[in-house]
């Protein structure tokens, strides 16, 4: 196991796997809730690798997944990297702050790509705070012409398995 | 384990773990060789989910990583979404054949979304031939002001672990 690498030591926190439950709504489509795994890894380069999966809460089918990864360019500064297999990627700029213990972490998209057959997605912003062993994140989106609005919020725990 | 989705059946031959070596080489890096590992897999959904990583030859420390997804929007078509821990989206697009029994891959990328802290990379090529348990590729890459020209290839081979 490496050690974790100096730039990215604020993020000590997030390392590991989360699980929780999940709600999404948008006006395009019928709101809905899921069941979600989150896992943050490193391998003592300065960056975590980020994977998600979520399930729906009634069948637990596979709903959405994304893939992608941390950096700390400078102090209390966070890039998160982002695809996603709707055909889109993502890049998100923002801060990290440690508060009271835990984190809270403040991005909005800077660039967004799309595949020709990918929905118009046109921004994003993500807020997440972890509190002790609670990782809870709110999303934003903006797409097919509706301006910015609540998509996405989920609670999750930190998960021994 | 789900049925592989029909959208995605011409890439089945791709899923599971591939192991080999590449080589690099760019006018500004010094030319290296690395040892890789690469995976395929898939949920039932109209994707397949790629993850990659790479360590240097001599010494084995990490080098470089990927993650992302594959869809094919229309027979014949593919599209290829990344997220690099370098601060890189790349978003590639064009087609999938079969040819005597494997495939043939070839790629450009249609969008490159970089950090601010990111390297200038301005635009990839990938392709990439399956024949039997053997998938090899060639990247070529535009940055910091070098026009597209080689920058990775590598051969690879199934692996039953």
């Amino acid at each position: 196991m490496a050690e974790l690498h100096p730039d990215v030591a604020v993020l000590a926190p997030l390392l590991g796997t989360w699980t929780g439950t999940g709600a999404g709504e948008y006006p395009t489509i019928e709101p809905f809730e899921y069941l979600e795994e989150v896992t943050f890894r490193h391998v003592g380069k300065p960056f975590l690798a980020y994977g998600q999966r979520t399930r729906a809460a009634d069948d637990g089918r596979p709903l959405h997944a994304e893939t992608g990864y941390l950096r700390v360019p400078a102090p209390g500064r966070l890039e998160w990297v982002l695809a996603h297999p709707t055909g889109i990627t993502e890049i998100l700029q923002g801060t990290v702050s440690e508060v009271d213990g835990g984190l809270e972490i403040d991005l909005e998209s800077t660039s967004i790509g799309r595949t020709d057959s990918a929905k118009d997605v046109q921004a994003l912003r993500r807020w997440f705070t972890l509190d002790a062993d609670v990782l809870s994140y709110d999303i934003r989106m903006a797409a097919v012409g509706i301006p910015l609005r609540h998509h996405l919020s989920a609670v999750l725990h930190r998960s021994n398995s």
